[in-house]
């Protein structure tokens, strides 16, 4: 297994450009995390430069949680490029199961592009399975299955590696499964949780071809530092800000300590 | 009177989703606001699936704070799937009386769907209710003029409850009025005070029919926890995130005996 | 030399409007650091509003971080109408160099409207200034040029005040240059500090025509409250919440002495 504190020296060092496509409510959040990491974020979402900003980046991320066709159309041209450069392209499938136009951007964008990494909550990828899933919005439903079958199946199926964020996060390319038991659950109770996962995962997978090890590591790293905030937290409002102190000042013997990962057989 | 605490009670049991199609600048402290009070934010503006996400909730927030016109229309089309399903409509008139198109969104959105609250300041709600008043930006302008008056005459026309927010709220429906006296004078030194409030009043509408009871404690509530976190924050930074930790921590014994709400005879 | 504390103090008690069209990642930060300085922001975008808006404000800030064609037609309208009213107009040429769209924004609009303060990192402003400088994303690449030289050649060419944010910032209209020496590391590892310092000088010039003293100044005043607030944080997180603290708080007699301004001969 990779040490997440060897994939977390490299960020610093590489100050990897993550482009992101993403909504309009934790945009600042996504972009923020990426910096604290030691990353450099960009946001930009017009058809006529996200091509070439990708061609910048060492990530692109895509999350369509305020999404409208126009900016579907341009999540395309962007990963077009990306593929086109070889960079990973990391699907945040926020609020899909809850509307129409959500599944349709999903399965559009699976199906026009390569995509690396899909990663959603238990509803949200149970619905890219292929579920008879109905999200209640944004925030995961209960599903009852079995979710580490069906993130292999979707791996397996769309060659790409799954993230099944919550209590346990499921990271999986369909051979290799890992099971990451880091977090803690004051990140259900704020706003932009989910979406910085994503952001993380890009990032992480910028700077490590074995995406599903960086996805695992990237969120191991992500949910320690958020163990650390909570500790020093009163609620959501300063956690929040305490994250970034920890994201930012994690020290590399400490994740590598706090780090629960296992390798499924 | 409803107690606060019971509504509070209800809202993190039931978990209500709130719908919003708000503005940019605040959009992420609505969606935060709904979730530390125990609600469920979802964020949706697309036309091609605004209806299906309100169907999906318990309350829909439209904030005219950023708009463009076919900002407008998608509000009309989900407020008319959500007149259909019968939840709340809450109107924040952000910026009415400072441009044309403000008070153009305003009167088209009151003329075309059954709108269940309005709320704004002082200068928003007395150009609603037809005075030739001019807003300088989003930032209440003095009114020369009996609010109470203007709100109770703006609900009974438009047959809705009003609210007024200021130093004390005016909260009517045209038959009962309330006045809240709760808040403190820090939530008119930073950003996103206002919208928030029209989230909360959404929040609560969603779980409580009396619709002006509802507004009532709702503002109650959230300036409740205002003056808590401001008795803990040295300026308007510190001021937010402990705002957040006091809505989500908010005790119901002491919410009940803080709160300000007088009935006008 | 003007005094800080007396421009300060003018923003306190005129409580200026500063209309913006920025991004969609900061522009919470835009929005927020002008109302903890005391000045009144408004946030509009729409064709169809800009323009009454721009007539109602004191300052009009362009920020093209998260740009698109439309939103520059919108850009041009507000300026226009600036301009006709004779407000000052801000540019922050945010991720200039890094797309053709970019760059062709800030051309576009240095060509139909009257710009007063260019505002951008090291490489922004070269390549504004003409340079063939490929920027990597939104932050700052290395330049190899006397920037001083550059400033003021592209001030002398624009007829406009030229700010390059650094280490050390250099304010210059071609003809008075000053150096601002105030402001702390930690500004540049966290998102948004670049755009907030384009508003405080929008502020800035609302309240004092001599432009290239007014950049001089919001930049000291702006970076004296970030030192302070670097000093109470522990990390980028609450670094932010105390800036805004620290310059609600911020004291006159204080940011006169915490001052680093150099008039160049």
């Amino acid at each position: 297994m990779l040490k997440i504190s060897e994939l977390m020296g490299r960020i610093r060092e590489q100050n990897p450009v993550v482009h992101h496509l993403t909504n309009w409510v934790t945009i600042y959040d996504c972009a923020n995390v990426v910096k604290v990491f030691g990353g450099s974020p960009v946001m930009a979402h017009a058809k006529e430069e996200v091509a070439e900003m990708a061609r910048l980046a060492s990530a692109l991320v895509l999350n369509i949680g305020t999404l409208a066709p126009d900016f579907v159309e341009a999540m395309k041209i962007a990963a077009v490029a990306a593929n086109k450069k070889g960079i990973p392209v990391v699907l945040d499938a926020c609020g899909a199961g809850a509307t129409r136009l959500r599944d349709d951007a999903c399965f559009d964008l699976l199906h026009s592009v390569k995509i690396d990494v899909i990663k959603g909550n238990r509803s949200e990828i149970a619905r890219i399975a292929g579920e008879n899933v109905h999200t209640r919005g944004v925030d995961a439903a209960e599903v009852d299955r079995d979710m580490i079958y069906l993130a292999k199946k979707l791996s397996a199926e769309r060659e790409c590696s799954t993230v099944i964020t919550g209590k346990e996060d499921v990271v999986t390319n369909g051979i290799k499964t890992y099971l990451v038991n880091n977090g803690h659950p004051m990140m259900a109770d704020v706003v932009g949780t989910g979406c910085m996962a994503a952001s993380v995962i890009g990032m992480f997978c910028a700077v490590e071809k074995d995406h599903v090890a960086a996805c695992a590591c990237g969120l191991a790293c992500y949910e320690a530092a958020a163990e650390m905030a909570a500790a020093a937290s009163r609620g959501p409002g300063t956690f929040k800000e305490n994250f970034f102190d920890a994201a930012y000042n994690l020290d590399k013997a400490t994740v590598d300590k706090m780090a629960k990962i296992v390798l499924l057989e």
